[in-house]
């Protein structure tokens, strides 16, 4: 374990509650209790024991130290659990303690009680989803004629509207949203499957107590579906939840990283609320952005992990599968801290349009050469409109004058570019190209594939 | 590079060919031809330039070493072919020459032959998961009465079906390749932007290019949809597809885990025809299944490093996308291998049913010892029936007499036990449980999900 | 966080005390009193301001939940640790309070508290290292003449000795184990640059104060050292140490894969003490193998993602340092479980030399191929060798006869073999090759490795 | 394979020529051709008969591709090779033939051969490395007084000098070039072991010839040390390479981040040579700075598969050793395109002094308030030091004026900065700390550890 002063800036409050060994251990509990109440109702075990049982799965009652401390032995949870658990249910019921646990193995417990807790962080995560999206979509309206720098490979490049920047970040958001929503449904499952995955111990009633497991309405595990068989071994649908999250994770961590550029002192162009320095008082630190880029960048390792350990022997693997559990825990907590922290960075985001014009302007006109060299093209060819250009550029930067004065006050290359484009040659809204088509397509594609998921 | 030695195994003949410089450089300059070709036909540019763009884009005029060479000056392979392309054109049209690459960027080019890479590897995968899940299907039927030993944390659990083991490969080939093939359609896109991603130097004429680039019924990109917006810098797509792969090949690596466990001459279970030794005439190495692994084992590694690289900046990055397309190369052709060396694996398995029984046999019933457990305890108690059930599995271990007859010779577990499952305690066919309800629910699942994408 | 349930398998009871929040905010406290007590000592604070703030510095006395909240807003534990402090100084005596934090930034005080952590895990990891290590050289020596099968490719191979087996893990164990303590005590040093790293609130005394730190003979920093200069993004030795731990479990990997094959229930030749199963009375499970493995099989992604790491911007990090904190104390932790389960392992290890010997004979002499082969080619050249011997081989296969047998009532082959090795042609002692030689060797260079680094 | 345009950017011409399969192929028929030398002077072989080896291990005679291809069948480029080298021998001296790859295993081949390719490799690397660290000295002594902006979290921070950030970079890359230089050295070792790694089929001669090997004074070998033992899966010197070469390519990429961000249109402080856009004329981008991180992306994920590789079973692994040989190749050849990039970039690395100067006076004094504080919180204290310091930095804002301006007309907080200190206040020289001195120590670190090495 690392505490939560280690882990501070990797979960949040709501994921590391779920996490924590009161709800991990109360999951487990629950698990058992929802088998025997099952396996009760199918005949499988008396409805007294499943009675016992249930009383018995109350989580405060145990102590969790102690059980990972046992679980260290026998490398796995269960064991020491089922042993607290039948003592317990011998108190209130001698006879029912036989049927603790009853033909299912260690695995069985421990799968399905982490599909509860995978449904329970899905929750959490879906509702700060929601509303980043919501601010995304926002941003995107009220900036769709904001013009700012495009800049590649950190160098300015033509005009684009901020509006188009966020819509660009809300669309990746949905789609990858989209992926870990489906994984994560897809993954969260009962698991059952006694000791070879055979379902052998409950006779000939398995798979209908498999399929009754994932509809006990009165429990935890109502929402849980069953798969067609047990899946000790097949951990492609886990492997998926961790990789689609990875990557919800990497698209959050470039909104991170694309905040924390324009939020530069020298760029200055968004401004997260942010937090402050412990010993500079000027500071403005794009504090959620750092935690959004701390957390996100622990999720492609966590990933490799997941997907290394997808090899696993026979029917139930040694080793590969013990490791996946902190795996999945980290992995949910990582995603909600990054995109908690996005979701308070752009709540709180300032948008400065007069900035983001001023730094057009300072490249004096240089990023608008590619136009000119394309105006100029078809009367030059292309060899000598870019040395025209590239002249043009230099004699501007030398003389401090813009590129478009430079570019009127050459005969050649003025006389190249058509007369209608003379005026408006460093005029960003001009040269924006289909960028507002472009953003409109990104929101429309968000809400066709909403359409088609419902 | 790493030549065809070092990369042996990685790889397979077609995919190699598919990323071998001569497939790559058309790739790129097929992408130039339909870019002039649609251009021309929206009246972007001339339609005479389209044609002499058309004729000069054949890669074997090409020196596609010193293009390599000369993209380390510029970071991008684009800079020297648009150079060799634009001199090449020239010498048939100088008119031409100015409208090669127009308004488009490099990366624009660059993702669109890796969409067409992408769309050709794809094929290639296709064919051998067919076959390979055909095979799979096959042998799980023919084996659905193939008692073998499940066997878990490698020690030897309650029987199983091979027929099983085989159907849970299957259903877990089937579900990843879905996945997979998603992934694959889903990136494999037109990429078109220009500049800073808002298609400037195309006037208004953007997106309908864009959206006609992926319609060009006469190139190799006619099947390409275009997306909502040019991706330069969202590559959760990419990255989809990539993890996808890992997924994909890790279950791949389950499959040649267990056949090369099942293959050792202690167990003897199945026989891969496999290879030989340098050195030892006697060996009969699992070559397959340590190609199926050594393939296999790159992919998490090569899914981190594109996770990882999702964190781009702006509108194009500065170092990570320049990273991606080694990895997607290297992660489809290590899919390859791995398939390609299971579907041979499978293809020519032997499964020995005779060596299964025996194994069940060796164990002289004590994994029938749950059983028996389960059986006694409704009558003893849990505790009691676990004790006197290691009882009996010590005194059988001691004495060489199965446990079913060390059951049946003491008196107080032989009375627990029903008497009617008295005779059949160590018969392996009477403790599947629902081994093979399983196995057809495995299938079926397959099915349906297949039925449903279509 | 994830709490103990879920972290059971991948820490010990002793680095999960180290990582937990009382002692880590202990670890965090102390460097503020030491850097208090040594600014005074420097005349660069009043020394009465020391002993106040020395006297605060109770973890007890602070909320370890509440500052990991109050992090999330400021991406750094620092700030609402040193308000908390100023405010337990200031009830002390207010003139302190203004001293608390003087002039350092919140990374000298996290960076130099996990110095001292790291250093805490390390003779942790040490005591279990040193018992492991003396236990291999203990079975290497007494099995130095324990016969049994080389494997490769998980097919058996002429015969080694478990005793060269042995020191092959040790001689790893021990290279690795010297990577990881250099590395261990190179990255466990003090970090003190203030605000840019240049010590600019120090006056003229800075660097006197960083040495002294290091000194620091009243406190838990005394063993520290300095370094040249600050290290805020210069991490390499930090990703040194996780890349050796990573190591170091994976050479623990390697030893619970073979212990977890050797001891197969068809292979049997060794046996750890082990742990039950949840539902099979019979099983005698690879407990401390499975964990081992699975502790190990987290190190590469948490080596990876600190590797990515090392891309840190300017003088301090937007998220990659922030993301640095859990990623060493999981390594720590996982490197820890996989050392104390192995260790356990390789104390109850049993060892079944009756069984190895009866594993080779298993083999009928095929493992001995190579051996005819090579007596017999000097004579019969390599292809007709190589032809005869697996003609040989095919019928002792066929008639259950050894290959020995087959190999002398064969003429030719006889014929070509020398005379003094037929009779020991399947004689497991008589191809040893160098074994003992080349255990010898690898028990010597730990030995002589340990002389050079004293 | 991926072909030269695939992989153009991370290699290098020296490595790529390194690992094609011409060298490659050479590198193993040396290690044939050596070994029949040293096993003919040792008396295990005829002297005719390595000579006969030697003669026909000529590349040029060899179909790579066909070689590759039939790898592919039994999992090693051995077999194949064996058989083909066996071939042309036989057509020299038929006796001869029988000779060839005498009592060892095809991993004992591939691995000596990559010994020989990794020390190649890193002789290329040396001189890049030697390059580029002396150009770093000679930068950070040339900007020794070159004051610019510190910057975390890539906002505003004390000033620093040009000198100490290259020292910095220096000192870090010093380092871990030891880490790399040394592993280089301990992984490039010879392997010979035979089938199972006792050496049985070299009768009593076999650690003789291993050590030989390693003088054989006429070949390319001649500089391997051989080890104590083979080292068929003992991977960790190989772990070791790979992980060290992820620290040095990670140190290279944060100069490439430092130098992009520096390079920023609105930061304007250093320029590297850089390369042109292909469709923007303006574009001076950081083309090396992208092939650098491009490079260096690769390497945290060629870890993690080098690192789970080291979990291999037995005395030969299935899967985990074949997965190695592309990933050693590969992680070399990224070092070295970043390392080769990174050369070039500092090599022509513009420094722009008066530009770092104006960023500093464009924050109006903000990065002092730390220094106004901590001068005036003797006198006022730690909390009201800071409300004044805030408030007359938001006067600052507000006006225009400097902090230092607004600090001088504030009674109060003048009052409380010592009067020596007032005219200061915002003088980036006043404010270094022990920078100089820093810098010094980092280059003296350097130089100690360098003959500390000798």
């Amino acid at each position: 374990m690392t505490g939560r002063l280690v882990d501070a800036l990797v979960t949040t409050e709501a994921l590391d509650a779920i996490f924590a060994d009161a709800a991990v251990l109360q999951a487990l509990l629950d698990v058992e209790a929802a088998l025997a109440r099952v396996q009760a109702a199918h005949g499988v075990i008396p409805a007294s024991a499943a009675a016992a049982i249930a009383k018995a799965a109350v989580a405060a009652d145990f102590d969790a130290d102690a059980l990972a401390r046992e679980a260290r032995t026998s490398a796995t949870i269960a064991i020491p659990l089922v042993a607290a658990l039948t003592a317990r249910v011998e108190a209130i019921d001698p006879d029912a303690a036989r049927y603790v646990h009853w033909g299912v193995t260690s695995q069985d417990i421990v799968d399905t009680a982490t599909s509860v807790l995978i449904e329970c962080a899905g929750h959490q995560l879906q509702r700060d989803h929601t509303a980043l999206a919501a601010r995304l979509r926002e941003l995107s309206d009220a900036h769709a004629d904001t013009v700012m720098l495009g800049r590649t490979l950190l160098q300015p490049a033509p005009p684009i509207t901020f509006g188009l920047k966020a819509a660009g970040w809300y669309a990746s958001l949905c789609r990858s949203w989209a992926r870990l929503a489906h994984a994560w449904h897809d993954s969260a499952r009962i698991q059952l499957g006694g000791a070879s995955g055979t379902l052998a111990a409950f006779g000939d009633r398995g798979p209908e107590v498999v399929d009754a497991m994932g509809n006990d309405l009165d429990g935890p595990l109502m929402l849980l579906p069953s798969a067609a068989a047990p899946w000790h071994t097949a951990r492609d649908r886990h492997a998926a939840l961790v990789s689609a999250g990875a990557i919800y994770g990497g698209v959050l961590g470039k909104m991170a990283r694309d905040v924390s550029l324009l939020m530069q002192f020298e760029v200055g162009e968004v401004r997260e609320a942010g937090g402050g320095s412990s010993t500079m008082p000027h500071k403005q630190n794009p504090s959620g952005c750092a935690r959004t880029l701390a957390a996100a960048a622990r999720l492609p390792g966590l990933a490799a992990t997941m997907l290394a350990g997808l090899v696993q022997e026979h029917e139930r693997a040694v080793g590969a599968w013990q490791a996946e559990w902190p795996v999945i825990a980290e992995t949910l907590q990582a995603i909600g801290a990054a995109l908690e922290a996005m979701r308070i960075v752009m709540a709180g985001l300032t948008v400065d349009p007069q900035r983001m014009r001023a730094n057009i302007d300072a490249t004096r006109g240089a990023i608008f050469a590619e136009r000119v060299m394309l105006l100029a093209t078809p009367t030059l060819g292309r060899a000598r409109a870019r040395e025209l250009v590239q002249d043009a550029l230099a004699r501007s930067q030398a003389s401090g004058q813009t590129l478009a004065d430079a570019v009127r006050s050459h005969a050649e290359l003025a006389g190249a570019v058509p007369a209608a484009d003379l005026p408006t040659l460093d005029d960003p809204r001009a040269y924006l190209g289909a960028a507002e088509t472009l953003r409109q397509r990104l929101l429309a594609a968000v809400d066709a594939a909403a359409a088609e998921a419902r």
